[in-house]
């Protein structure tokens, strides 16, 4: 059995969505960010970082989207997901959710995180990394429109982990002040996704 | 034939690194950093997002360290350096890199790089993200030593890929005034990765 420790809106809806469409057996967990469960003590004990998402297995602990949602599609084979056997399209694959982790999840993190980065106290340098998001985005999901994208999925043909992990950001855009009607394939893919049963579940419990 | 392209001292220390560990047909080409050859147009062909390591392969072009270091073992099977064929020991593996990728890495960077995440006339806002690198940098190899270190290499009894990527980012720790000594398995690592051939030859290349 599965468990994902989620907060709501959060990167973990990546996670999340991937299980629903899997159809496997998990379940959700999740945490009370009000609160900052995530950094409590005892949430620390499954992830020392104090952020999700989270996911329990039977051989031990997950973190981090890229790993977990590659754990899953290979634990769960033989459904519409892309299966990349060959070593470079799974290098390519994996090159696109880096780019999302190391890049493009970072700089949307700016506008509300700031004082990872500097001294909360520091109103100054808080606000100034606020106005770089919107442009810092768009240059983002320039290069993922115009470079990136093969479409209609991101890899092209097959649906992939690549579209749950782009699609879970691009629901940021208009938080960080982008506009999704300058990136036409974006806008295409978002209404794709959002077409999903799998996407509509996870959409309505992380609302609710 | 493989063609990395790298700025010295970067991140790309990693991808190179493990090329010469696997003994495999390479050519690595230095970008000029003096005059931002990376952000130049014909770099931009190879990589639009400016930034290095780049690997062209005879299927197309690669980046993303963690992207890059599971291709290589993938494609070079057969050295001492970890296959994980167990997809939760992948997992793993590619959990301790993506965070190396996802947070470390960027907690560092904020100590050179601020202008990617505040207007560069912004003075106050730069030295602000400037002295919280220390830190977060502290903060970071805490949770490696403490949490993920399984020892003697980071994945246990193995040599792997994280070995390579974590070394390349524990280099950085003077630059960023944290003191290795604070952190004994780490310096124990690093004393490991110095001892090793390829670790000498890249090393040597990069001061040059």
């Amino acid at each position: 059995m599965l468990t994902l420790y989620y907060l709501p809106g959060t990167v973990a809806v990546a996670s999340h969505i991937l299980l629903e469409e899997l159809g496997c057996d998990y379940t959700a967990k999740r945490l009370d960010g009000a609160s900052l469960e995530q950094t409590k003590p005892e949430y620390l004990k499954i992830n020392p970082k104090g952020r999700v998402p989270a996911l329990i297995t039977e051989k031990g602990i997950l973190t981090e989207t890229p790993a977990i949602l590659l754990y899953l599609i290979q634990r769960f084979p033989g459904t519409e997901l892309a299966q990349p056997d060959d070593i470079f399209e799974l290098a390519k694959l994996q090159s696109f959710n880096n780019y999302l982790c190391s890049t493009v999840h970072v700089n949307h993190a700016h506008r509300k995180r700031g004082t990872r980065w500097a001294d909360a106290a520091n109103t100054v340098a808080i606000k100034a990394m606020e106005e770089k998001v919107k442009s810092n985005m768009e240059d983002c999901f320039h290069i993922i429109e115009d470079e990136m994208f093969a479409g209609p999925w991101v890899m092209g043909e097959n649906y992939s982990i690549a579209d749950i992990y782009l699609f879970t950001i691009t629901q940021w855009m208009e938080g960080d002040s982008v506009s999704i009607s300058d990136f036409p394939k974006l806008e295409a893919h978002r209404k794709a996704m959002l077409s999903r049963d799998a996407v509509k579940r996870v959409l309505q419990q992380h609302a609710g």
